[in-house]
């Protein structure tokens, strides 16, 4: 990747997936949104559409990847993918494919999945800690904790597991 | 799971999965189909849309499981993917994430990216070998090319890598 982006750039970028995070609660949805960004250049901003789209398969990223539209596979390998929380499988599994180099993430306290197979295959995760991304899912699980259970596949009794 | 499919009942619902896959293909688009299938009933049909809807994330197995709608975690977990080409990563991690016990596979002699990884995660991954499963992608790859690598995140170029 020719593009390096700056911390300040970094922060830039996650506080437009926040503000995807932000309309999607608004909206009575996941405050989950990402950022996907080519050479500096943002291709997309999307939000988990569960409650919106009843949809099971656009997360934040997947939602992001798919508003970018049809790439050639090099764009992607050229690309940040921007998130404000800790990827899921599925989320990981597409950004796999398209063999992206790298994913910021806002945070991971409140859920992680898969930063170690994303590692492992070669992709570098940089987790910020943002505390409103943080705020953002404390209070979707205290909330709205049976949404939040079936976007990740588990029943709302597991949530605490 | 409770149900246990007969080979004639997974021959019959890869059946349904070839029939998307040879709709597509009449569509202009990438000959792969899916199907979801709970405790013997057929929750959804889907198949590849990248070219239909100029999708980067909706294969067969993404695109059946987007048209079940939102479902509770334990119907998934007592479901069974019959899908006609061995699962990308993406699908990989959408069936990991919903914990989708079984896939039933048309063939992986084509394409084959995730079985490990979805055996290593406990998945029953089964591969049928089915001659047409196998003859609709030879066809993709002979006469479609720059869609197929588009589709699984390769440049043309890299194809026979």
């Amino acid at each position: 990747m020719t593009w390096t982006p700056t911390a300040e750039e970094d922060r830039h970028f996650l506080s437009l997936a926040i503000e995807q995070a932000r309309t999607s609660w608004d909206e009575g949805g996941v405050p989950i949104g990402a950022v996907l960004v080519h050479e500096g250049e943002v291709l997309a901003a999307g939000h988990n559409q569960r409650v919106q789209k009843n949809s099971a398969i656009l997360h934040g990223e997947t939602d992001a990847i798919e508003k970018a539209g049809r790439l050639p596979a090099s764009v992607y390998r050229h690309s940040v993918l921007y998130t404000t929380l800790s990827p899921c499988i599925m989320c990981t599994g597409t950004a796999l494919l398209y063999e992206i180099p790298r994913i910021v993430v806002g945070e991971n306290r409140t859920f992680e999945m898969s930063e170690a197979l994303l590692r492992e295959r070669g992709v570098t995760v940089d987790v910020l800690d943002d505390p409103e991304c943080v705020a953002l899912m404390e209070r979707m699980i205290a909330e709205r904790p049976e949404i939040w259970s079936e976007d990740i596949g588990v029943e709302t009794s597991e949530l605490g597991r």
